[in-house]
C-alpha cells in the first residue's frame, strides 16, 4: 500500500506522480474535514515553528492559519531578529536550538538551499517555505490543486502561462509538477522573456506537451491562464517595457471574447498585468488560489507529522 | 425584539442610542463570563488576524487578549513587512488574501479611512483599531463603558474634558457617544486648544449639554474626568507651552479639594499632566480602563461573529 | 512543609538551596509530564505576556514554547514597537496596561533592574529573562538542572569554567547556584579575562571549592566542562586575542584524551572556541540544554503561577 514517504518538504523535485495524487486526494478530504468543523483538533499539542528569516507576511500568515486550524500552536518570529545569527551562529546550531522548542518547523530563507541544511541539522520535519532565488514547492502544490479543483481534472486540459516565463519563480515550480499530466501548455510571453531551455528539457519524455507563442490571443484556446508580472526592471529600454506590458495585459474584455471558461490565477500580488475587471467573474480564481493554500498547507502538516487524514 | 445589527465595527457614527445601551448590557454579561472564567471557548476554533500596518502594542495586545480569553486565535502582524504592499499591492487585494486565512480582522493602519475599504474587501467582519487622524471607535465604546461601570450610570452625571481638546482623537470620539445621554460636560482647556465646533454642532438635538470653561477648578464639580495630553509641538511659543502645562495639570492634590469622589480617566500614555502621586488613589482608573477594555472588546468580537453572550 | 516562596523570578540570589532542590525535583516530575503528553493543559486558559524590550529570539521562543507546552496562551511583542514608550511613558505605566491583558509576563529588557521595576508595578508574576548587564536567572537554574541531569548528581563532582570569566554573564549567574554544592570548580582562563574577586568572595563559606589556573588540561579532571566565548573586542591587542583563542578552544581530540568522560556545555551560540567535532560525541550536551531549558521554564510558569506539578 502507498504511504508518504516524505518527512521533508523541500522541493518540487522530490514528488512523484503518486505522491502528487496522493497530495490532490488528502487535500480534498481536508477541505470537507475543515468546513464540517472536524480537523480542529487533529494536530492538538503539535507546535509549529515558524521561522521567517526574511519577511513574506502573507506565505506566514497562511501557514500560520493552517496550523491554528488543525488545533495546532505556533511560536513565530520574523526578520534577523535573530541576534544569534548576526552573531555568527550557523544554521545548523540555529535548527538544533529551534528543535527543542518546537515539533515541525516552516523556513523561509534570503539563501538558496538553506532549507536543505535547516532539514539536515534536525529529526523533526522542515517544510521549505521559499530559499531565495531557490523552491517554493507548496505555492506549486497549491497552484496546482487550484487548477485541479477548478477544472475538475488535470489531464486533458489546455494551461497558459503568460507574461515572464523567464524569471518567474512559480512558473518554473508549478512546471515541474504539471508534466506528469496529460496537459498542452502555451508559454505566451515575449521574446525578452521565455521559458529557459533547462525547464523545456525537464519535460522531455512527459505526458505535458508545450508550445512557445507571443501571441496572447491563444489564451482563448487555454481552459486555465497562469498571469505573471512583467517587472520593470528587466528592460533596459522603458518605451520596450511599456509597450510590452500592454500587449500582455489580461482584462475582462480579453477574458470574456474567449468560448471557453478560461479560469484566471495568479500568485499574487499583481501590478496592472491583471486588470481588476476580472475580479467580479467567476472565471477569477486568484482569490480562491489563497483558500487553497491554507488547506493543501494543512494536508502537508499533518503528512509531514505522520498524522492520518481519514475521511469523513 | 432587537438584534446587533453591525457586521463592522469601523466609526463611533454607526451606533444608536439602543447599540450603545446593548453593548453595554452585554459588556456587563461578559465581565461575569470572564471573572467565572466562562468565557474561555465561547470563540473556540474562530480565528483573528491582527494586521497592524503601523505598530500599535497595547492596542494590538488589547485585541489579541480579548481573542485568547475567549478561546480563539490569533495570527498576528506588524508594519510594513507586508512585502507584498511595498510592491504595491493595493489593501482591496491584501484583504482578499487574509479573508481565506481567518474569521474576523482588526486592522490598524495609517491612513484615514482604510479600515473601510478593508471592510468593503471582504464577508468577514473587520474592526478598526485606529486609521490615521480617523476614528478609533473601540478606545470610544471603552472609554464609556468605563465611565459607566465606575459610576454605575451615564445618565444625570457631570464629565470633565481637560487639555487638548482641538486635536485629542479620543475626546473626539468620546463626544459622540456621549451625546445620547443626560450629560453635563465642562469642557477645560486653553483657547488654544478649545473643542472644533464641528463636534459642537454634531451634539445640537441630544439630551447632553455643555459648558467651554479655561478654569481647571471646574473639576471640582465632576463626577467624571477624562485627562488629556497637552502636545508641545501644537505651541509656536515654547514658554507659552510652560504656563498651560502647569495650569491644566491634575494632580492628587487637586482631586482632594473635590467634595465629590471624582474619578479620573486618561487614555494614556501620560506625560506631565497626570501626576503619578494620583495613581494610589481609589478614584485613579486609568489603568482600570485597560482591564475594561479587554472585556469591551471581547464583547465586539462576539457581537461581530454572531456569538451569542448569554448570561450565566 | 516546604512551599515554593517566590512569586517573581528576578535574580539568582532569591534563592535558597531548599528552593534549588525543589525546583529540580519539580522538573523532574515535568520532563516526566511533557514526555508521556500530560503536560498540555496544566495551564489551560492562562496567557503569558512575552515582552522583549530587546530581540533574543531564542530565549522568546523557549519561553513561549514553554507556556504552549503546558495549554497556555501567548501574546508577544518585540522591540521599541511600544509606541507608547517611545512616547515617554514609564515602564511602570506599561506594565499596569500589561496586567489587564494576562496572568504572568516574561520580560527582557535592556536596562539593568528594570525586571524589578517591572514586578513592583505588578500583582502578577514576573519572570526576569535577561536586563542589560544583569541576571538572566532562568538560564541559570537551566544550566544547573542540565548539569544535574546529566551527571545525575551535583555533590561530588568536578566542574570547570573555561574562557572568559570576567564578563560571561551566565557563568556568574551559575556560580551563585552551584555554590549551594560539594562541587570543586576549575576556573580556568586567560589572566586578563579571570574571574572578577566579588564573586570568588561571594562563594566564602559554601561547600563549592575553586581552583585558578591559566591551563586548559585540568579539562580532563573535570565531569563537566562549560565552555565561553573570548570575545575580540576585550583585546586590544589582536595577536594577543588570536593566541588565547587558539589556546581555549575545545575540540573533539582534547576531549577524548580524557579518561573521564566530560560533559560539555555552552550557553550558546558559539563562535571558534567549541569545534563542530564535537558535536557527534554523547560528550556534547550543549544542544540537550536547549530542551532542559523549555522543560524548566514549564516548571517556573507553573510554580509562579501556583499551579502544583503532581507526579503521575
Amino acid at each position: 500500500m502507498y504511504q508518504f514517504p516524505h518527512k521533508n518538504i523541500l522541493d518540487t523535485d522530490q514528488f512523484s506522480k503518486e505522491d502528487l495524487d496522493f497530495i490532490i486526494q488528502k487535500t480534498n478530504v481536508m477541505k470537507e474535514l475543515l468546513h464540517s468543523g472536524k480537523s480542529f483538533g487533529m494536530l492538538h499539542g503539535k507546535l509549529l515553528a515558524s521561522l521567517f528569516f526574511e519577511a513574506s507576511t502573507r506565505t506566514r500568515l497562511s501557514f500560520e492559519s493552517a496550523m491554528e486550524r488543525l488545533g495546532g500552536r505556533v511560536i513565530s518570529t520574523v526578520g534577523f531578529q535573530f541576534s544569534s545569527i548576526s552573531k555568527g551562529e550557523t544554521l545548523y546550531d540555529t535548527m538544533k536550538m529551534i528543535e527543542a522548542y518546537a515539533d515541525i518547523a516552516v523556513i523561509r530563507h534570503p539563501v538558496e538551499g538553506s532549507s536543505r541544511i535547516a532539514a539536515g541539522a534536525v529529526k523533526m520535519p522542515v517544510i521549505n517555505a521559499g530559499d531565495g532565488a531557490g523552491q517554493h514547492p507548496t505555492q506549486a502544490l497549491l497552484d496546482m490543486y487550484t487548477i485541479k479543483s477548478e477544472k475538475g481534472k488535470l489531464d486533458g486540459i489546455t494551461v497558459g502561462f503568460i507574461g515572464d516565463l523567464k524569471y518567474g519563480r512559480t512558473i518554473h515550480s508549478l512546471i515541474k509538477l504539471l508534466k506528469y499530466y496529460k496537459i498542452h501548455l502555451y508559454l505566451i510571453s515575449p521574446e525578452e522573456l521565455v521559458l529557459p531551455d533547462s525547464y523545456k528539457r525537464d519535460v522531455d519524455g512527459y505526458p505535458l506537451t508545450f508550445e512557445e507563442t507571443r501571441d496572447i490571443k491563444k489564451i482563448w484556446e487555454c481552459d486555465v491562464i497562469y498571469v505573471t508580472r512583467i517587472q520593470e526592471e528587466r528592460f533596459p529600454d522603458h518605451k520596450e517595457y511599456d509597450r510590452l506590458k500592454e500587449t500582455y495585459k489580461v482584462n475582462k474584455e480579453l477574458i470574456l471574447a474567449s468560448k471557453k471558461h478560461t479560469t484566471v490565477l495568479h500568485p499574487l500580488p499583481r501590478v496592472s498585468e491583471l486588470s481588476t475587471d476580472v475580479d467580479d467573474l467567476p472565471n477569477a480564481a486568484y482569490f480562491r488560489q489563497a483558500e487553497y493554500g491554507v488547506i493543501v498547507r494543512m494536508t502537508l502538516l499533518c503528512l509531514c507529522l505522520g498524522v492520518e487524514i481519514k475521511e469523513l
